[in-house]
């Protein structure tokens, strides 16, 4: 992996932190040179233009998400990968929780110059899930359907992980994975949940 | 409720269009006006501001799904109503389409003019889920969870309606509501699906 120089890094994390406040199209490259302390030609020197840093940020953030889906996925079988793959996520959230918040605001744009190279990344996490959903769901089911579900799990595991860092950040990632698992455990529907 | 003006409206449907394509901060009022096909003192003449205009948008959307889902709610009881709210927030969705990506890029900012008034619309649409899911949940857990599970449905909701209106747009609303409840149904986890 190439290094990154400090000063790069300080301007992708003053980028990230004004995104996820004001939004991209909120935020100008005057401003994330003045948030990094670097000079605007220095801003860039290493990024031609917000599209360029922002397009960088973001696909580098769907890209981790896609690899720990995978990690998670290969990690256990059957439901278990599920599970793991929830709290992986939830966990990267955490650790992340600026980019989860402007990847959330990003995920459905379609104007954006990154847009192609995101669309790909996005298919390639929803594909980790998806392939996890596989074996869990009856031999018949179309792929579309299984891309459905890949997609509402994924939307579970994103706005729960919102609503915990927002409004209940002291909770541990083991009580909110659980809490997002039960949903799909099968429990809610289980007719007599005072026994579960 | 008060009578829209037609030209009220134009500017609504304008502000909602360009805001689901460019984003709030990347929408200027002129373009409202000229998309309208207004002058730009009838725009100012409905709305003071452009954070009033899209306020407006935003708290009356999130407002419209609240009812929904508690009119959802209400019509089943048990696990009927989760799928009852699943399938009426999906339907929601089509038919608004626009508006449901401006609130998904929307829903988690904080820093919006409006943020107050949709955080407590947004709460009171959870609370309609959380309210289906108390029955459905074990008598201890605790309401942080219950909320968790709440976002997560809602999440997966939201998510799978993108996904599918974006990529699978011929899907029958059934058939997706089908899927997004199937994850909820328990049928993941029954260890044997090929029997489900």
């Amino acid at each position: 992996m190439p290094r990154i120089s400090a000063t790069k890094q300080a301007i992708l994390a003053a980028a990230l932190e004004l995104g996820a406040l004001h939004g991209i199209s909120g935020t100008t490259m005057d401003e994330v040179a003045e948030r990094a302390g670097v000079a605007k030609g220095s801003v860039y020197y290493n990024f031609s233009s917000k599209d360029q840093l922002f397009g960088e940020l973001i696909t580098s953030g769907v890209s981790t998400l896609a690899e720990t889906l995978r990690g998670a996925r290969l990690s256990a079988s059957g439901f278990a990968s599920i599970e793991a793959m929830v709290t992986q996520m939830l966990a990267l959230i955490a650790d992340n929780r600026a980019l989860a918040k402007l990847m959330a605001a990003e995920i459905f744009r379609t104007d954006r110059a990154w847009q192609e190279s995101m669309a790909a990344l996005r298919r390639e996490a929803l594909s980790e899930i998806e392939a996890a959903l596989e074996p869990l769901t009856p031999a018949g089911t179309p792929e579309g359907s299984r891309r459905l579900m890949a997609g509402g799990i994924f939307g579970a595991t994103l706005m729960g992980g919102l609503e915990w860092l927002l409004f209940s950040p002291g909770t541990p990632v083991a009580e909110v994975a659980a809490a997002i698992v039960f949903t799909f455990s099968g429990k809610l529907d289980a007719g007599s949940p005072a026994s579960a």
